[in-house]
């Protein structure tokens, strides 16, 4: 039972459907292949355990031979030997798109989001993501953010409770906002409140919110937050984050940088898969 | 019984789990309210239909209104109505996220092809998807890319018969693979093969294949197939398609042009919901 | 989609399996009926909105009127009517077992809850669940806690940093596990530590855990272990807890009392449906 | 595939949810360990087979001794050891609440009925359950009432012909009640009809019901109704039963009693895992 | 819910897969129509209700009028309209061949039934079907097999005891076979064992069976058998039993015919369904 | 992960509900067996593999030995052995009639083809099968075809446009339908054609359809279309097509004939299980 295995079914379903004709025409069915999987650009690799369940899920004959582990950076300039890929042909095949499918766009979200990662000095400014992920790939992408030197923000609705503007909108004012949720949510979850401007922060404060997230504010008032803040909570940045301003914002003294893009912007990489033996 | 429900449900599970304990803490159950969806940039809209099943599977009394239609492009510099949704103000929120996650993703790909799709000059080209989309969203990436003013390659292994480098190895020859392959599949299926010089081409042209793809060629390679080729079979082009190759491709004649970064490239934009009522 | 539905689905398969050989052999399929809910005895009502959910399942024409509303306390000393059922005669005579069944139990949790939350003065102290919930059930038996007048603790091994003694067995002492959370928890998440004795306590003050439960301890050494975190930390009691403690507890500041036996120890209340017309 | 899977998958997925975030904080991936469950106090064994499959669900490569069989009683008035567990330590924790949950609950089921069926003197009485079962959970405490030293009733709807007051509400009386059921049941199946006089007794033998359940009736009239019936058909009582009850009803000759109470009132016994090595 | 919904699901997802391509590309999504399903030869309707359900899981708004119901038959010698569905064009031409696919089999079902219970005479022998179902069709074709006029025998393993032949041989003999079943098997439960031969008949009635089967006997051993029974037990014959067989069986005086041929030998009967109208 | 898995579970719980109530009352836990399947009659063998998986799935410890393969004739007179079944002996009952009813069916339509297909001379005339299968045995049944010597029709509705007399009727004419389903089917799927007279055939051919199916036509009229095709298409024929007329359609030199007759009206062949040994 792996916790990607609904999802790996769904693709596997939508790919191979009633079966794979070319293959099934082609191929005979005790032909045995081995295959290469190469890696074609610099990379973060993520993804190598969902690869390894996509195959057990097509044939749990096939076997699997890494070279290198979840979270290694391959840097050369030509192409890499990821893993070695040996069992049925025909299982080789039906299984070859989807794993690459899954390969390619986790290493994406992994080497996008050390690309980030790398401007952030070092101490103790964090940078996470959000819940902007691909609808379906919420654990998947959330491990390979960690994978690319990224960290977590709450996983769900259900795990942090996290006051927006729309809440606010719903219940009346920042510091009401937060006094029901300390009352409501077990004892075990923080509050953050997402504020807007100064006079939230205060309020915030007031009502000792855990976490402030200062929301699409310019620097100079940022930077007038923390002073108030003063350590008393911890402090969020959110809102139009881009790479380029990473360092200035660690530079003032940010806790956690939180960033959608890390996930809704990362494009996939290039591997792809050779048939190297066949008999 | 829409398409997407197994992915919407993983969807939903992911981010609401055992429930919002910030909107729980905050909103009282009966509360009702009012939001507006708003697109934040220039994008051809894809998923309506989506967002509208997401929040009916999490609460079949919300009402959508769209102003648009799946495929409207929205030009406008600054941010644009897209959508009223009224409901219970719980449901309004628990929905939120997941469908503009779906919203963000389709509207993107959409968006993105269609900047791919302007390169073309009137005419036969086709500019269609290919296998390489997210895992689980197949069905609702391939209908993005066709709003998105894109055609579609086939869906899976198992609607078409396209003979890979991967299967020429195992079988033997480009001509024996068309051969077998046309013996075994079955009569409403054509033969596709992916070729990588000329001799292949010819090959294939010996064996009748309906369509041939030339892989990874240059323009002169290409201009060359298509002459021996000569209208007996339709002609793909794939491998390294950049947008600023499309042009010249459609002007030597090529059919269609397939392009893995459609889907496996293309990134969110942005969609927005702010709560405008609540009572 | 109701949250319990897999869980309700499961309860009318295994009860109606290929169908209800009495009522198809005795009743017309176009007969109507209507019953009634009886409560048999003092109690507070759970699981209303499941057993409504119940006969939507069986057959989405049954109605279901109530006249009383979850966490109301019924105290009659003769039966009390619930609810009235009306529809297709054989459908309600499919659910009402398994209807029955949830609501028994459910109620039987929140009266069992709100006996042992009578015994707490007005204050602060919290009476929480724990996860010793029935395996299947834990939405619907957290919730009768809550109408039973408790609260929650977190709702499972996702949604709360809790270090127990098999995980200070497993990393070595309180200090370095409470180190070890922080850094690697994501930021909305309190830290709190499972410690048998005095010497722990000040361990977990000393790497600053946000929570710490005195885990059996007697009430001299609570309320010495109190007097050492002074409110530098919430005190959740755990272990043995029995209703005739609850006020001692409450009396010497603990801020949280978790108890096991308020899920695994309820017992099913009586309730009971009968036809009252059949036409 | 067990049969308990569905709600063990359930289970599971309410604890886990996304991750064990105290223990993936705190146990490397690659950490060994081993724990033993211990019962606490004097019980019946049941629900080791499921505390297998809740632990290979986990992790298949997690290993379980028993030093006991289902069925089994503990007497010891100390602690005794039940099982040792052993495999990856990370596996170890997040099975342990789920598995203990399982059979802390039927364990309890199984002890709950041996105390009962202690009260039946040697003889043909049987002491069976009900349709009073926790919904989700039929065949799991069907089997722990077995291990208890029960015997079962009918599983569900399908597998017996019982004739309740609303089904002869719903058509007519006792006697078409059972001419009407014996036509339409398959000829497998035997007739039971729940009486509650004298002289519904007397229809029930008019129409040859095979087995007559006296519901809720005083000692006086079950001893009168036995005479009546002589052994013409089994006889069945239930209602109010209590174990104080269970020799009197031997005694006058009662071929089976049924006890709601032995499922829904069963509370859990204590047993609890323990950490005893990690590496 | 409808007790067919999961094997709907597969029909319709093996038919439909990602879509109807030859509609899609056709017909436009707002094109309204109706159709009607006409009967081309002599039949017993069975399966009017799937068939509505496959339209409704297909899209509910598509509406059905059928002309007859369940069980009726029709003996015209032309074609003659069953029933007339209307709603978006599109969903008649997605749900058409599935739905045409039930009701086509389970008509032939109930047809060939009805042309079996024929040769009946009037009396008490029942002809009825045997576990020998097209797998995941039991309901449907046991129904089915009501519809024609039969009666049904056990759903399944569970709502019956039968002892066969394996069982004897794997446990010794008839009469501890039949002892051990009745200590085991719950009240509700009858008890019938197969025999072939007389002996065994003997020994059948010693441990007091309920129902004997006569298994592959030619007609002097029957009736033979049926006088040493002599009303003491319910007999049913089964084995190698034809149409031209029933009559002779039912004045001998069986109880009980039961024919695997009823499901695994009926064939389709002709029913098709065609577009009147679409606007 | 087998194709049939989804059907194969609802089966054996179909057939096996909580329970085998005789197995379970008679055979010890422990008690092995080994069975024979046998066949009883002439036949091509299909759904060995279908067998296998069903054992597995009730319990991996079940062991088969197959003496023939898929496909392969059976000719004896007598009983012939199939497999051998060995294992745990109540797998080996629980398993039996699932088994044998999938390989009774699937066998009964390859011996049913097969039974066609010898009326083929030698050619290229292909038999093949049609979407009138049993809903939910698709994948299952046109492998059976294959096996039986068929071949198949496309598999369902979205792996090949097949344009009939509805779809005309709905949207126009013969010649316009061609037109908008090569302009919006994807590029690897041919068109086909049904069409009722001489006239449609022209409209086919003009539209430059791949395919003709001629519809229910008398041999004279079909000889003057294939004289108007002239190998401008390829040619199908369909509707009322009899194994006495197969000799003839392929002499006429039609390329493909399709029989629905094929798969809804084949039925089951003879085969058993016998336990040989019990221990």
């Amino acid at each position: 039972m792996h916790g990607a295995d609904p999802l790996i079914r769904l693709a596997l379903a939508e790919d191979l459907g009633p079966g794979d004709v070319t293959t099934d025409a082609l191929v005979e069915p005790d032909a045995m292949g081995e295959a290469v999987i190469w890696a074609k650009q610099k990379m973060v690799l993520a993804g190598l355990d969902v690869t390894r369940r996509v195959f057990a899920l097509v044939d749990p004959s096939v076997e699997l031979e890494f070279y290198f582990a979840d979270g290694d950076r391959i840097d050369a300039s030509s192409k890499v030997k990821v893993a070695t890929v040996k069992g049925p042909l025909r299982s080789l095949l039906y299984g070859e798109r989807t794993a690459l499918n899954f390969l390619q766009r986790l290493s994406g979200i992994a080497t996008w989001v050390r690309h980030h990662v790398e401007q952030l000095p070092p101490g103790k400014t964090r940078l996470v993501d959000t819940r902007k992920t691909t609808p379906g790939w919420r654990v998947l992408e959330k491990l390979a953010v960690r994978l690319g030197g990224g960290a977590n923000h709450r996983f769900g609705l259900f795990d942090g409770v996290l006051i927006k503007d729309n809440h606010i909108t719903a219940c009346g004012g920042v510091f009401e906002a937060i006094q029901k949720a300390r009352a409501n949510a077990h004892h075990l979850l923080k509050v953050e409140v997402e504020v807007a401007n100064l006079e939230q922060v205060q309020d915030a404060l007031d009502a000792q919110a855990d976490i402030i997230m200062l929301d699409n504010m310019d620097l100079a008032t940022m930077t007038k937050a923390l002073e108030i803040i003063d350590g008393r909570a911890l402090v969020e940045v959110s809102g139009n984050v881009t790479r380029g301003r990473l360092t200035e914002l660690a530079e003032i003294g940010v806790d956690v940088v939180s960033m959608g893009a890390l996930t809704h912007s990362a494009v996939a990489v290039d591997l792809s898969m050779k048939i190297v033996m066949a008999s």
